[in-house]
């Protein structure tokens, strides 16, 4: 992940029309999230904000709407033999869930040290944990042993063009409900969340603005496309535990086509933001999701992201991507 | 309190079309709160379960309502001195909130141990704080001073037909939302969540079955419907802090002839409850409002409740009043 973005091409991003068809696929079996409003963080944002909650999606988190995709996108003969992937996180709920649903088994590589809560959330769904050690290259042969052990068929969490299919579909329905948001908001990982929220939201509205928010501790991506070549994670020891992956070349090439910056966000902005959520808006975030609600939350980031002025003179527009709500009641950071 | 029901009869109780006229009052200020459904809930009760999410009105809880209609519903003369009341929760935050909707002041009589945390809310809706002493007596005597010195108007909290009618909007919604209900929950302490409930269910769906959920800690309501008395709350030690007062003769009559019973929680079970809540369902709710949903995480209480077969054939469609979404994330039970 620390090659240049030179070396190899860009693979070819999926199209509206894949992520129309991936959302006539999944339509069914996914929930369509509701989009909430609050006049509290519209005070203290200055903008208007229209929350599409992701933490209410199925398995609790966006990712159920790639791994859907990914898996019911193939063919009987493809999947038969089962799912694989490596996740210590909402992904590897998200495919033993859509595994079960398609009727094939999954196995989820998980480092040693996941938390418990996230184990049983993958058993939950009947998926087979994998432990591995918690390093790269234990995860990445672990999982390579599996695929030739299972024969089973890998579901990357976001290098994958099904995948990005899938994760656009979030910003398909917020367009849809909100034709004329000005900006999206979205937090970025790897990459897949971002850049399907980026080809849906340009696809539906070319003129909105779509934004990354990221960590300032694991800030790979910002790094990525300040410098224009793609960038390892150096660190990724933040509090939101669903973005310590880095860019791949296949969203890292979607970003800089379609995303104006990456926003970033201190720990304890990140934490203030989470319980602001919390306290006013009554609905339960993961600190991932808060990544996309703090950079709102802190003065000068709205004057920075230039928006232009509003036919209707009224304040921006701005759509956020709370991205899921797994957390760990027994560690809350307050 | 303590009165037997025998002694004086009951006040006439507000009608259907007090309900309606309330509620067209009220709702270009309320929110239309949505109606929740989980599929993890819906396994563990045996039933389908619908949530009424007052979590998500305005002040946090369904309070606004009566407050709303309550001031809304009087003549300017009657209110132009202000509102007065008397409440450590969120029936003193909806006063301040409708009462400066209204433009009037509003004193809000408070315990000097009440959770600084509530007194924030008050004050941020503009209400003016009068500290008395956590006894039922000084509260009652720094009421009426405050009544004398400012010609204020009372608005108690339950006590009153049109808080009643007020909060009565909220199954009305639900009922109008989801028609075929066989029963409905609702917490109950004064009793005006629950005889407004009682009402509008009734109204709407005369067969629906009516129960109220009350701490056992506090269980003032429980036996005075089991005795056809009127008992005085003896004890009101309960982590459910919107559940401590105890039913008015206005409200003990509405449910005697409404109210099929009451359901007892133990505190435990109003923590596991309102856990699981958050968990599942990713929502805020305050341990009152995990009251009413304790009873059908508990094997039995469906069975319990014998309800008719439904003629579809399928499980038990119930409704849940979720009261409130306050809590004070410094001081979780979990």
């Amino acid at each position: 992940m620390s090659t240049p973005a030179t070396q190899a091409p860009p693979a070819p991003a999926p199209g509206w029309t894949e992520i129309v068809e991936a959302h006539a696929r999944i339509a069914p079996r996914i929930r369509r999230t509701p989009v909430m409003t609050s006049e509290s963080l519209d005070a203290m944002s200055g903008a208007r904000l229209f929350f599409k909650c992701e933490n209410f999606q199925k398995t609790g988190s966006f990712k159920i709407r790639g791994a859907t995709n990914a898996i019911f996108s193939r063919s009987d003969e493809e999947v038969k033999r089962g799912i694989a992937t490596h996740s210590s996180g909402n992904h590897g709920a998200a495919v033993a869930c859509a595994a079960r649903w398609r009727g094939v088994p999954a196995w989820i590589v998980m480092p040693r040290n996941t938390a418990a809560v996230k184990c049983r959330a993958v058993e939950g769904y009947g998926g087979t944990i994998v432990f591995c050690e918690p390093t790269a290259t234990s995860r990445r042969e672990t999982t390579e042993r599996i695929l030739r052990e299972t024969g089973a068929l890998l579901v990357h969490p976001y290098d994958d063009d099904r995948i990005v299919a899938g994760q656009a579909t979030a910003a398909k329905e917020l367009l849809e409900e909100m034709p004329d948001l000005d900006a999206v908001l979205a937090p970025v990982s790897g990459g897949g969340l971002l850049s399907g929220t980026s080809i849906s939201a340009k696809a539906l509205r070319p003129e909105i603005r779509v934004c990354g928010c990221e960590p300032q501790r694991a800030n790979d991506a910002y790094l990525s496309m300040t410098t224009g070549t793609l960038q390892a994670q150096e660190s990724s020891d933040t509090i939101a535990d669903g973005l310590r992956a880095a860019l791949a070349e296949r969203t890292f090439a979607i970003l800089r086509r379609n995303v104006a910056g990456i926003l970033l966000v201190t720990e304890q902005e990140i934490i203030s933001a989470m319980r602001t959520v919390w306290e006013r808006m009554k609905i339960v975030i993961e600190p991932s999701s808060a990544v996309a609600v703090a950079p709102l939350l802190k003065p000068g980031t709205l004057a920075g992201m230039k928006l232009p002025p509003r036919a209707d003179g009224k304040p921006a527009k701005i759509g956020v991507v709370l991205s899921g709500g797994n957390v760990d009641l027994d560690s809350l950071p307050f």
